[in-house]
């Protein structure tokens, strides 16, 4: 095992263990926004339709189960699990940073253990994964060949400044310059490029510099799920400044609910993807009723796998769209669309922070939401 | 006992477990409403005129006990009970959903079950009671019957959807295709049509709808008393869709006092029930206060009388009413009508749900409360 | 001893009880109205001034001990011991209830019960002290009478609807017919009368009517200290109307600050003493600055005298006004009157219930505060 | 050991008694200011530059320790340690009070405990101490030579009232006569004069008077961090005026943040030190963000170094800038200034707080801190 696989299996254990979540996963922000129950619905349970349309594939949710793990032969495993998951819920899947593939060279079993993703998932949408400063090093050439040989229909760019700073090893270039590779990449590449955090959130600035060069997918990774700068604190030594400062990292970011306003504010007409802890299916219902078109999940699902079997995790996705499904038909949603025009009643503090950031509440609810 | 007798009795035994009813009963709205403390009252304590006309019943009280129970033999003395006391106090009752009397084709002993309400409380409006749902699946002259049998002066029509999603065995059409029938058994019956939710609250939205098609009385069964989704997810199957989602419905619905802001301020002309939760008479003050007629109460009621017997639930009663008439002598109100135009404090988290609402707070409270 | 008298020493024993407190003694709202430290406050601690004239009277503090004691016998050392005090810190002092006095027919021992207020204290004002509902059943001559008898300064009418509710014996009338003798009584004796609650504040409405006769002593008497409602409580049986009432009352009525806010608001020209929960000289700074020209204190001077003698109570009143003195020089005020024109940080909460009442803020910390 | 000499001993102890802070350290109003997570910072985090010029020098971190101690040969060694630190890391640092030095008519081991700042820090701007009431008492050539005797590059003038009132032995005089002395030796000393408070907060009326006349350079010192008047009434009897006095100031001052926006706000081309518990890297960001030049830190590097030696206390400090540089980092700022310039989430606490001290919070946001 190289440095990278070993990494990614260390995180992986590091990353289900509860202590590096953010607290109350945004309980109180959640409180901030209220679909309005309808007595009449106006409509049948049956009549709810999750459906919605990624990158040209129908799905039968709006979810993502976006990317986490490859790079290591005995990664496969997982990664297959989670795509018979993706292939049989009808559902978008990722894969992990492709790095892994970049530093082997692309040697073969390494590039296995993501194509492992795409052969089990043939129907749905698969999304490559590469981190910003990975994407620094390598030509755009390279960027393509890794789309290519797992036949992704689309590649993520994941930002992870907070996890960076904190990890050990970790690459803190994050300066402009990169932003020509980016364009050179949108390109060349004749698929979509999606712009992803990990887990601290997009704010409306840095969603505006990818928008005004044609990024139309981002996904929020917003910060109510998994913390990766705690994951990361773990594996400094307690006294160190790493360690010390990531632990006053730990409700560091934008929470998701806030960040897909911010995101749908500056990006109206893109798609956008609502991630961070969306890990039930009225959290779901919120944040696209306030601007998503779709959600993500990470962490829950590969914990039910590696916990509980792919059975569980089938059932935990069931539960999500039965959830999802509920709130939608009591707020009289028929459809993805609807629910993002049905009345919210929002709190006075995320009213206070959507003013604070230059957000008119009546306007962005009235209009802005519903915008694409 | 067939099906539908046999989920009744689980139904009211489940219902009395502590465990199904919202959280503090909304005690953080109520703190958000209130009365102001006159040493002045400007009236004697007895001059304090509680009387409420309903229905052209001359009523000691503005309180009804609201639909609970009937449709099997043993539920006879449970119904008498509570007619008992309603006819004793004199205040409006309601009688529990009479979907059981249809499914039994109107057998003599399951009509006797609701009927010994009527026969037992002459003097008191009595209120039959059948679900949306139900209505969509039986003819106008049957809806007449059901009243008929019963020599009710008004029918209830309940609207569940919460409920109905969380029940095993539940019926989730609420198309709005049985508005048809609404307007039918509107022009047909000569009684009053009811509007009632269960227990997660009527939002401005549904009051609309039933207004549009002349509906003048609602019940607002908000969300601060009994949760019948709790109810229901503990019939369920721990782990399951129903079980998960239920659990998730536990702050699920529009508060009481909220409500009735929302039924007011569409239904400005119309007779409101203030209901859910309102279990003490300084909560019924300020129900009535914001904008109710009269108030409703269910679940004490029946717990009283089960646990420990007619003579504690009149002593309930009772004190409730004292309770009022105090809230009423220390804000100055010497009767229903002056109690609705007397000073109110809003907090700023109800001040902002109003408007988020569309409602202006100033208007609702100089005006529109005050309205009928 | 005599039924009065009776319910006099119980009332003392089951007041000092420390269950009959307002919850928290207002402490979310003092938090709202804060003074503002000034490191350089421009004065000398020596040159704090905290004289006040009250009634003629050169005061030591702007302070009073108010009613609470007299009728009987074993009164008189109590009443001894409180005007010894007032006496020697130069502070106002009122009696309890004359009504013993009348139910007596002026009998010489219970007369001297009170009597030994003004015989003890003779350079402070000393007032006398009847209920509005006593005022309603005697004449203006008897009412004279009481006040000569102590050689009161003043006489002070306590309104007390909430302590007559629940009391078992509570006599409730409080119609306006007795607004008659009111003004009789301001016409006809030659010593101002003042307007005092009991415990649950004085509302603007409640001001307002008195303030359109001449009245220009208010002592608000807020619900923030001894909560005589839960005293009357503890005096009925579990279970009956009274006891169910009387607890659902424990947070009844206006918090002192607020009804010095409400009192200053409708009589700009008049004499104010904050009272209800001002046990200490932070929050009588706080009372003061908000709009009273004076502070009242009942509980913890009978407490400390009762419980730790006399000299314990005299260094209770100390410190009192040592913390007085420190807020004032903190905040850079010289005297009473400059501490009413200092800034003050308003919280959300009393800005949002100031603006409910119909107060504007600004106006009323800029202008109306400094009035008198 | 003569009186202030041991004063000053017992008062490094009781200062490192965690019963002497202010509670949560103002966790809710740093809650009420919150920096922009970017997950595109735009630059490297080795690019970041927290460089500050304070008195003619290049520090490395925008860094003072405030003045301590002095005044006794035993307290050599801890300035000693001190200056080293200061020197190593390229911060400023202030003496203690020099009132010792008066006291003992400049005699030669006194002045030594103080100089041996200068003597170890050469490279870095030491700062000379005395409080008001002092200067009130001495000439101001006495002042001149204080400063010379250790070399000092400016003088700290403590307010320090509220100290003063609790002490046992404590100097209240706080007339503006002294401002004679302070214009005088404005005009007189050719270094800078600096107005600081230890501990509750300089307002803006405050800063105001001393801005008027030319100060130019303001340290905080607001009610976050270390409570003087906590300190002193630990040194008197319970029971005592002083004592229960102080335990009442446990909460007195203005919070560190808001002093730094009270002071930008009056004094707006001046210098500002944000100190009173900015005890980590991310209380110091957000200070700079919202006003400040630069942060003050007293209690815990003394804390560090008598408790846990010299390597430790270094070890703090290089905590602290990572967590600054993190900070800043992951705002997307490359330098002090550009971190004054980054947007700011204000709570509706802040704000309201803000409005009533007549500061228009986004013409402050927008403008005001961005000045100098
Ligand atoms: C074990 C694990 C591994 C992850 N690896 C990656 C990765 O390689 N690339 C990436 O962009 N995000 C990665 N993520 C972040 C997720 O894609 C997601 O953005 C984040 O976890 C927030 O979603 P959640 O709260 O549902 O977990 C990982 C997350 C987890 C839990
Ligand atoms: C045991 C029980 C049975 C009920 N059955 C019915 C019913 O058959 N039909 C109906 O409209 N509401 C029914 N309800 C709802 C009540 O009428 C009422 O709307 C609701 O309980 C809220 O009032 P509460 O908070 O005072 O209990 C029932 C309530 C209880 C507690
Ligand atoms: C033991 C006791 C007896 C009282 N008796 C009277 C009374 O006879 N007349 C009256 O106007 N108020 C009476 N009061 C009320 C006080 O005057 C005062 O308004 C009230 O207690 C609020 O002040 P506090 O919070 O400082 O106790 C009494 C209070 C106490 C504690
Ligand atoms: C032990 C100790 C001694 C202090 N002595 C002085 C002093 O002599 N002069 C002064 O201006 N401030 C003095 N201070 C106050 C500090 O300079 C600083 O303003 C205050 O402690 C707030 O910073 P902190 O919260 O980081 O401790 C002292 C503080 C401490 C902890």
């Amino acid at each position: 095992m190289d440095e990278i696989q070993n990494r990614k299996l260390h995180h992986i254990r590091l990353a289900l263990d509860p202590r590096v979540d953010f607290k109350d996963h945004c309980s109180e922000i959640y409180r901030e926004i209220q679909l309005v129950h309808q007595a009449l619905p106006g409509l049948d349970f049956d009549e709810v339709d999750v459906k919605q349309v990624f990158l040209g594939y129908r799905l039968e949710a709006p979810i993502m189960i976006t990317g986490m793990t490859g790079g290591h032969p005995s990664l496969v495993s997982i990664n297959k699990m989670l795509a018979t998951l993706a292939e049989k819920k009808r559902v978008a899947i990722g894969v992990g940073s492709q790095r892994a593939i970049v530093k082997s060279n692309f040697s073969e079993d390494v590039v296995a253990s993501y194509r492992i993703v795409r052969e089990t998932a043939r129907s749905v949408p698969v999304i490559g994964n590469i981190g910003l400063n990975t994407l620094r090093d390598i030509d755009t050439d390279t960027v393509i060949r890794l789309v290519e040989v797992i036949d992704a229909d689309a590649i993520a760019i994941h930002l992870n400044p907070a996890q960076e700073v904190i990890q050990p090893e970790g690459d803190t270039r994050f300066s402009l310059d990169v932003m020509d590779k980016v364009k050179e990449l949108i390109a060349s590449l004749r698929k979509p490029v999606i712009i992803k955090e990990v887990g601290n959130g997009l704010s409306m600035e840095t969603v505006r510099v990818f928008h005004n060069i044609g990024v139309k997918i981002y996904d929020t990774a917003g910060a109510c799920g998994t913390n990766w700068a705690l994951v990361e604190t773990l594996r400094n030594q307690p006294g160190s400044s790493r360690y010390e400062c990531g632990l006053k990292l730990s409700e560091w970011g934008i929470p998701t609910p806030l960040s897909v306003i911010e995101t749908r504010y500056v990006a109206e007409d893109s798609f956008i993807i609502a991630s961070g802890g969306v890990w039930d299916g009225f959290k779901a219902a919120v944040n696209i009723a306030i601007g998503a078109d779709m959600v993500g999940v990470a962490k829950p699902i590969l914990k039910n796998i590696l916990d509980n079997g792919l059975e569980r995790a089938e059932a935990y996705l069931d539960n999500y769209i039965f959830e999802l499904k509920t709130a939608m038909f009591l707020s009289g949603a028929r459809n993805i669309g609807e629910l993002r025009s049905k009345p919210i009643i929002l709190g006075q503090k995320i009213v206070n922070m959507m003013l604070q950031r230059g957000i008119d509440p009546h306007t962005y609810l009235n209009n802005t939401r519903r915008m694409k």
